[in-house]
């Protein structure tokens, strides 16, 4: 399930954007939605990864068995839709070059995973090297 | 500033929706944007009503004198929102007839001004009354 949102990672890499990408499962593993961040793409700082593959899966009545796979640790934002909706489960590429809500959703029930992916730990440490600016931006943090 | 959010919540009801409202402020009082809640109207869950003001407002790079107001207390999707973004300031219109995550918001330094406005509480008590279905549907509860 990693390799699609790797896929959007990179998509979203090639198009000049922020290489974080997510997909939502459903519990027997059907893909509802997937996507990435779009802040440059569409000047829309609403758009993180996660929340693109969530809009992308359309409305939903039941969140409790899905899956939200995501390259990078997902940021309080991203973790809030977690909690919000419910998902029952998330698996996160990578915590190294960021951390976010993971450790939080843990304790709030949410199934937790988190791998070292060097695909996507590759990623991010070569993006924030070459554009720390839109990183900081991308989570709020002021230089 | 809560009358913009009141408008907003207002507008997404004229249009079927479901009736909440937000603007971001600057710390001058600018408005820098506004919107509501879209799930019914766009068939999108990620548009709640702060994530479309916060939309609105575009890239920002500095987000610590800004103020979000709100016609009901931010779920946590939208308070995790305010505290990855470091947004500084929360108005809520009422929190009767919800409560997210304005209290833990407060807990991390945002300044939270919770009010009782009658416009809000009606607008909400009487939408949940109606629509049931999608008043839990919008915050990912299952009957």
């Amino acid at each position: 399930m990693l390799d699609v949102a790797v896929e959007e990672a990179r998509a979203g890499l090639a198009e000049g954007g922020i290489p974080i990408g997510a997909a939502l499962f459903a519990g027997d593993g059907t893909l509802l939605g997937r996507g990435h961040n779009r802040r440059v793409q569409d000047g829309d700082p609403s758009m993180h990864a996660e929340t693109a593959a969530f809009k992308a899966a359309g409305r939903q009545r039941d969140y409790r068995t899905t899956i939200m796979v995501t390259t990078l640790s997902p940021c309080w934002y991203c973790s809030g839709l977690v909690r919000q909706f419910g998902i029952g489960a998330v698996v996160v590429g990578e915590a190294q070059t960021f951390s976010g809500g993971h450790d939080w959703l843990a304790e709030h029930g949410v199934e937790v995973t988190v791998l070292s992916d060097e695909r996507c730990v590759a990623l991010m440490t070569d993006f924030v090297a070459a554009r720390p600016d839109l990183w900081f931006e991308d989570i709020g943090e002021v230089p």
